[in-house]
Formats: structure tokens, sequence, C-alpha cells
């Protein structure tokens, strides 16, 4: 597969074209880090954005859902959806209003999505809901059953028309604002995890184990 | 005006209704606390999914871009637009693959929104994108000049089609995997900041101030 993925009119960026990157690398590696994306689609042309847990496996992006929801029943159809997922890293903060700015990495891909009718191939997507969100939970947990399996729908988008978008480091004020006294830099963000809140019915006895006490995102 | 809105058949939640909320509060305590919406709009059925910062100004959402940006070119034609914002508070994590959930607060809204053409308004707004990043940080800062302002395009859309859907507490299993021996519970995830990083020509003896200091975002 190509370590780059190709520009397109819809990916382009025409604005501040320095922020656009398009290696697959890159793309792959803010996708990993995000929990949730946005699927946007039409309907008569009247957007919806919805937004969604996923997984990528390989150079496709996968989401599931009730085969009753709205949008897994409109997006069955192959109509064409756009995909965002963004990551806030830092508030920048300059010496003037305009020059204020946030630091973030964000992906976009568009394309239309498809059923996964394959059983095998949709258990693996399962697996990669819950490995996306705790690496190896898997073995711990009771694997889908045949009916779980029957009412999920999974589909199945290609990563080929994807970009993303990054921007990093501090302000860029007017050449004439550094001369303010105003204190300027960047207030850095980050996803923080909280002590982990055992279900009221747990059996005694149970550990948490050490991918969920040391959890970590990157 | 009305401290509930109006539900419609866009904002109306077919499938797990208790989870929907449309009271004012919530929908704007949401808002208030995310940094990015995702702003999706439909060219010839082709669906836009953006990433864009944001303030709230009572009961409008106001996004500001350049001029020359093609979100704001096309939303300035009052087409049909879909704002979402997503808050993740916490993974789910069952005793079964098929229970695995997020805890998340996430609000939509539909409607059309207008390009603010009076300037003491946009100028509100510019103060509002401040603010809404770090409260009390504009007295601090240079004001927008006449200049900033004609190149800035905000738009206004009306908060009057909106919800919010909310997922809180711990995971609820198949009564049968209670008995299996697999921790189950919920880890919080919150945002959290790093310590301020000052501009490399940050001003001699120029303290980081205390908004960005014990910055807070509830």
């Amino acid at each position: 597969m190509n370590e780059y993925i190709e520009q397109t009119t819809r990916t382009k960026l025409k604005r501040l074209p320095k922020r656009g990157h398009f290696d697959r690398e890159t793309v792959y590696r803010i996708l990993d880090e995000a929990f949730v994306c946005h699927v946007g689609f039409c309907l008569d042309n009247q957007p919806f954005v919805i937004p969604t847990s996923f997984a990528r496996i390989d150079d496709r992006l996968v989401i599931h859902g009730s085969a009753a929801s709205r949008m897994m029943r409109n997006l069955s159809a192959e109509i064409d959806v756009c995909v965002t997922v963004t990551l806030v890293d830092g508030l920048v903060l300059a010496r003037s209003a305009f020059h204020h700015s946030m630091n973030y990495r964000s992906v976009v891909v568009f394309g239309k999505a498809k059923i996964v009718t394959d059983e095998k191939e949709k258990y693996e997507a399962l697996k990669a809901f819950t490995g996306h969100i705790v690496p190896d939970r898997w073995p711990e947990i009771r694997p889908p059953s045949k009916n779980e399996l029957k009412g999920t729908t999974v589909l199945s988008l290609p990563l080929a028309e994807a970009s993303a978008k990054i921007r990093t480091g501090g302000p860029v004020d007017d050449d004439e604002d550094y001369e303010l006294d105003v204190w300027a830099g960047v207030l850095p963000l980050n996803l923080a995890t909280g002590a982990p809140v055992p279900d009221e019915r747990l059996k005694d006895g149970i550990e948490i184990p050490g991918n969920v006490l040391n959890y970590s995102r990157k």
C-alpha cells in the first residue's frame, strides 16, 4: 500500500496548506488516539452529524450500531459520508484577540461505507471496537453471541480519501504586538483518566486489570 | 424564553429516548464546556464535517472564520447546517463485548446560520470566542482592529432546534454475565491541562495570569 494518500479536490487544503498531512501513519495515529468520530451524511441536502465510537482495521474505518438506527440504515444504502475526528491539544493564547487559536489534530475521511456481511469479518470488527478503547481487554470478556452479532450492523469505510490537519506550536502575533505587556503562550490540553469506578455488582475479589489501572492513550 | 426546547422530527430520539434532554440549561452547559464543534453541511448531497471553535451568546451559537474559507462561504448562503458537540466522560467496561459503551454528553443543533453584519454584534462575538476559551482574558489582550474585524466572517446559528444526549453510569450487563470473573466498571475521562508553555518571544517579567495558571473548564 502506498505510504501517502492521494489528494483529491475534497481533501486538498485550499487555505493553510502547510497544515495538511497525507501520509498514512499520521492519519492512522490520530484515528487510533481518538475515541469518537463525527459521521456526517445528507438526506435531501439536510446534513446530520452523529458522534459515534469506531475502530480502525488496517486501511478501513469501522463503525457499528443497532440495525434499527437511522444512521446505520441510511449509511447502509452506500450514500456519501464524511467522517471527522478531532483531538484538541492546546489553547494558543496570543497577544491579540485575532491571533488566538487552538492546537489540534484532525482527520477527515470521505467515501461510501459498506455493510460488513461476512461473519468472521464482523467478529473481527467487534474485536477491534473493544481493542480500540482498551487494548488487550478482549481475552478477558465474554465474546459476542450469534444473536448479538446478528443485532449489530457493522459498516466499513475505506481510508482511501482521507487527510489530516494539524496545528502545533505557539501563537504567531503581529510584529508590533510583541511589545505588549501580555502573557502569551500555549496551555496544553490532554485527556486524563480518573480512578476506575468498579461496577456496583462487581464480584468480590476481582482486581482492576493493569490495562485499566495504568491506562494510557498514546 | 422557554426553559425547554421544542422537539422536532429531526431532534426527537427514536431509540433510547431516556438519553434525550431538551432543557436549555443542559444543552448550554455542554456547549459551554466543549472547545470544538463539528459543523456539517451538504453540497449536492455530499456531506462535509468541519471541526471549528465556537462560542455561545445567549440562545445563539456563533462560529467564525476567514471570509475565504469554503465552509464560511457556503454557510453564508443560509443552507441547512447541523452542528454537533461531543464530550467523552468515560469508558464503560462491561463483562461482555456487546455491552461495552461510553459515557458522553453531546448536543446536536439544526438550522440555518446567518452572517453577522452589525459591527457591534460582530465585536461582541469575537469577545465571546476569546471568553469561551479563557474567561476574563479579553481585558488583557489587544482587541480586534477594524481590518481584523473586516477580514473575519461571523455566523450566528439560533439554538432553536437543539437537543442533548447523555449517557452516565456503569455498564448494564446481561443477567447471567454478572457471574463472570470479569472486572467491570467505568474509567472516567476528563480534560487535563499541562503546565503553560510561555511563548519564546515573551517579554521579561510577565507572569502567567491566574486564569491560565489555575485553568478549569467546569
